[in-house]
């Protein structure tokens, strides 16, 4: 009936709500271990300044809930849509993404009120019991959004200080929860059709939508993702040394960028040392290889005369693998599901523009905010990226 | 027998070796329309110089035939494997890419004689029937190789006339035969599971290989590619003005340089002029829109709500298409089939290396040799790039 | 006789080390108004940010005076050399230049507990009357270079505010006192030979040594700098738009960057703005015109029909010219004087590697520290740079 | 009397008309060693192709003469002046600088047709008598332009040659008198006011005139530029090793190019060997250096404890000097003499708006045009370029 769908939905926001809550609350938790001047600095393009990032996330709920829908709303500030915007062409100028570093203003603190302000008035907007059931969708986009953020706020505090000379501690306590390979069989898998993309209830990024058939070959797949000891491995065989492992923009990569071993390893007085929250400690070989970009992870591979999975030979073994440690590098391009459509309006430009010159990534990792992940979630980087917790998983064609 | 197979052999051979004298003689004729000037000009890294592709493919049959093969053989300038190597690490050090347009020696006619010098000692080795049998297969892939350069050579030569603010005329003949769109109904395809990849006997390159399964949705497809006047309606409704059809980086690419059509189209006068080997002309409504990347493709698609095909799609569709005038982009990237394998040596470097950050184009275009097109043949370029004969077509899903 | 000698250099010393707790004062003063976040950001590679000159000049005392002269002395970081080394060859590896505002640590409380740190330590060097006459001169060079990074930090805070899309305020208050032109008559200078170069008691740095002759013709000087009115009358005879003014480096500069206006010039609802420290305000036309470089200096004296004066002419006139509230371009180029000599060690590589390249400018600016200027001081930039507080002064050939 | 005058300017123009043969003819010459490829190429946007410099000269002629004087003249080509135009705003629109070796149109002949066009009307030009008196100034200012483009062609068809890996021989035929260093005592000069700048008859550039009284100090001076063994003396000793001999901006130089020695020295087998138009030879060490940058001359002169001379001591010590072997860099920026003046229209352009972040050199070098050498000649470069035929000379201050 009408009215126990009506409950149904406001026990969704409730629940919605409640996550908002946390979620607000778990961001500034993880930005609560800096330095106000960590909060600033942009070294790489692709890294933004945590408090970018604190402005963003809150931009976002301003920009599409309040002030669409929160009668007598009064922006906090007009110019900061200007600062906040991230990428969305319908909703106006914006500062270059390689500026967000060069602005000492908005303040840490004035941004802490923003995000307070704002959290006010969706307070004030959801008591509103009337308009709560349209605006279940871009609040549930919101808070998936603001966990997307917290994710790459771990892969930016990480290279600000993993890049600077006095390599500063973000936390004495442990940080991420980190997986230990063992010794198990390949999992093996019979060729035939199969479905993959997300069905269901539950929340979904468009990107899952269109559940669609494939036809797969046999194929074995590692229960576990690839070790640092293994990784080790490879570099002590000469892996960085030979073009044959390598794409051709990979090889290009390796020697213009002199690369000898994943992002955030330094070779002292003899020894490895990776940087992490904790500081720079020994490398650890047990634990899952991380930071690695897709020709890394290609050649590494290649080296093994193994392959990265593709993103359906993921999917559909994943109910058997160890995931979430690491994004995993799949052998597939992020490229539209079949039917895929974009939305209209800003929303339609969260997914769908970036659907070119990209690799899929599956999986979660450490950093990646819980309740955030799903086995049919597509994550997507360029093949020379590798600031995000990424790693490898191998496969085998058994035809 | 085994007599009889080394008589199928020989007469392959000699089938091998008239095409040989053929697709030499062939690659001259292109240049013969050139002045001297012409050959030596590189202004975009993309592009090589004319004289540069004399060489290089003529460098393929010394390094991969001759010198190997051919007792006593002395090469003809031990420099030119410095000169002509393209990309192959085997082979050692070469000029980098960029600077093959600052190199005036070799002269044209020193690579003319380093041309014939090489075809003289290739019939001289051919002379020995003994030897034959295992080159086979690298001299059909010397051919073939040399055929893609002919096509590189129309594009390369096309683009140095046709950004020479004299706009010259390669030839007042006619070069290409184009095709003229027609009204016709849409084609459709049911779902289910396909097979594609090369089969069969003849040449194909190792990327076609590992013929497979895949599954397909039901889908409608255009039986010809889209047509120029087509495209001036996408342009005119504001098409490089709207960047709700763009993909990001192709509404970056559009702003950065400040495009507003296809490569060589100019506005002069109020009317679209088209740069071709016969000079600038009117631009002509039917003919197939070429010389668009595939940012611009998708864009297109994007406005006329609907999609790029796959490859799969494309090539199951493909035998009741009229294609072949131009190569058509598809929504897939450029990725190894499913037991892809490199081949060892030099030889591996062919294909394999490349696929990563390109897309496919399918088909074949009329600057295409003779006798080098399939329809499982997968060409491949990157998103920005548009200087190959590339156009679009387009499909709609049923489901 | 020496005990007298002794005590001269005795009070020289006191004199110095009052100027030395000023001057540190004096630093920290500045800094006093602004937030956290200024302090660490870095907009463009000529900029540093403000955190950086806190710790830059205090490693100077500690490098070049606490080190090799306070036994026992502990550095306060040994990891700070790398980040606070300027330019200095000698003393060993750097952070490069452009990564300044990378490093979001040391944490400016960090910064100010070294500078603590090395005052403490400084003023326990000099309870030691022994070691102190040879210590005279690094001692004062120290505080002079403290007083060149003064100015900086204000050209520097003011380019990190004005280029803030927020235009934030660094103080309400007064902060400089600014000049306002008055109409009156050029003076006149015959020709002759004369001397120009530093003599006499009291600091000045070893570019402005080696005093010696020069000839000048006839010539008469604008006792004013050109004011912001003379300068928009320029503009307004479109200035920026004429050719025939610049020199071909300059009118590419203008038309790469699209420039109209002296730098911190807006134009906002049919007005011209200014940025300063006390925000945006209306532009003042009776003041100098300021954040000008080479380029638009010489255009304006060309539109003029006049000319900059050389560093000769400028120190021969400055006794009767109203100066100090700009840096005014020379057309001088930036090249020893007669019998330059470079310092051994570190402290030579302070000006003369320099040398090239560079164009002087003469007098002191609002910015300029008090006590930190001189007739023979000799500033100097790139031509086309233009953060620094640099103004226009006229002169005319009377031969 | 008027007849008389008249008759001397007659007589002028009939020895300028004879000079004007003769440099059109030896531009000729200088190329008709080369293959037609060898016209085309710039490797470097410091070097333009020979058929530029060939066709550029021809435009001068036709631009300032032909066009403005010749009735009934008809252009030979109306894209030419957007193809040979290369600087002057004046004259509209052209071909940006890096693009000129991307045009292989118009082919060398048809330039040879342009030049041989022009010479034709400008005969017929001059041989109507009235016009003559008028035109005398440009068309000396145009033979002199076209014997600066005749060292050009020089500089760059060395540099075109000497970076192709084959090392082509230009001319197996002495190109260039060399000069060599014997030992010889420094020459005195005693301070005082001396007088610089062009005057008397005969043509000089705008540049040079201006003559003017400067004051200099006592100085020495060797009557010999610095030879290839002094020079390798510096490298041996680890000039190119140490900073302290070396600008800041020098310094980076060495360091981002990985500079070891002058251009076109290379060492092969332990031994330097130089690249020459008579093709690649051992180091000859009595030869004057060649082809070294500001930043390596100043470098030499501080590790030999000596300096560069400024234009007014190399001016005032000419007679005495071996000169006019190489461009002499002196410690002298490129900045207009006192009452220099532009003239008015496309010639201002001429050198005027070059005079800024350059420095002078003085003298000539083997590759000059005869005829075209002065001792108040003010040539001017970068400090970085060293693709021209320069050398150093060293002065000592004697006070
Ligand atoms: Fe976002
Ligand atoms: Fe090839
Ligand atoms: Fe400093
Ligand atoms: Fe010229």
């Amino acid at each position: 009936t009408l009215m126990e769908s009506t409950t149904i939905i406001e026990n969704k926001i409730q629940e919605l709500l409640k996550n908002f809550e946390f979620v607000r609350q778990s961001t500034e938790h993880i930005c609560s271990f800096l330095e106000i001047e960590d909060y600033v600095v942009q070294p790489i393009a692709d890294v933004s300044p945590p408090k970018w990032h604190l402005g963003h996330t809150t931009w976002f709920f301003e920009t599409f809930i309040l002030i669409p829908n929160l009668k007598g709303y009064k922006v906090f500030d007009p110019k900061y849509n200007y600062v906040f915007n991230s990428y969305y062409e319908t909703v106006g100028a914006r500062v270059i993404r390689t500026d967000r570093g060069n602005l000492s203003r908005p303040s840490v603190s004035e941004i802490y009120s923003y995000r307070h302000y704002v959290d006010e008035h969706m307070r004030l907007l959801f008591k509103d019991v009337s308009a709560q059931s349209e605006l279940k969708d871009i609040l549930e986009l919101g808070i998936h959004h603001e966990q997307q953020h917290q994710e790459l706020l771990y892969m930016d505090i990480k290279y600000i200080l993993g890049h600077n000379p006095l390599f500063p501690v973000y936390s004495d306590k442990k940080v991420f929860d980190e997986i230990i390979r063992e010794q198990v069989k390949e999992l093996s898998f019979s060729e035939g059709v199969f479905e993959i993309g997300f069905q269901g209830e539950g929340f979904c990024f468009d990107n899952e939508l269109g559940r669609h058939q494939v036809y797969l070959d046999a194929f074995e797949i590692d229960p576990y993702p690839v070790s640092n000891k293994e990784y080790l491995e490879f570099m002590e065989d000469g892996g960085y040394e030979n073009f044959r492992f390598w794409h051709a923009a990979g090889w290009d990569w390796v020697n213009s960028n002199n690369v000898k071993a994943p992002l955030y390893w330094y070779f002292i007085d003899g020894q490895w040392m990776v940087f992490g929250l904790n500081g720079l400690k020994e490398m650890e070989g047990k634990q899952a290889v991380c930071h690695v970009n897709y020709y890394e992870a290609a050649a590494f591979a290649a080296w093994k005369g193994m392959e990265l999975p593709t993103e359906a030979q993921w999917e559909i073994a994943s109910k058997s693998l160890e995931w979430g440690h690491r994004w995993e590098w799949t052998q597939s391009a992020y490229l539209p599901y079949p039917r895929f459509k974009k939305a209209p309006g800003a929303i339609g430009e969260y997914n769908g523009k970036f659907m070119v010159d990209q690799m899929v990534l599956r999986g979660a990792s450490v950093a990646t905010s819980k309740g955030h992940s799903r086995n049919t979630y597509r994550n997507f980087f360029k093949s020379h990226q590798r600031w995000q917790f990424s790693g490898i998983r191998l496969v085998k064609s058994l035809t």
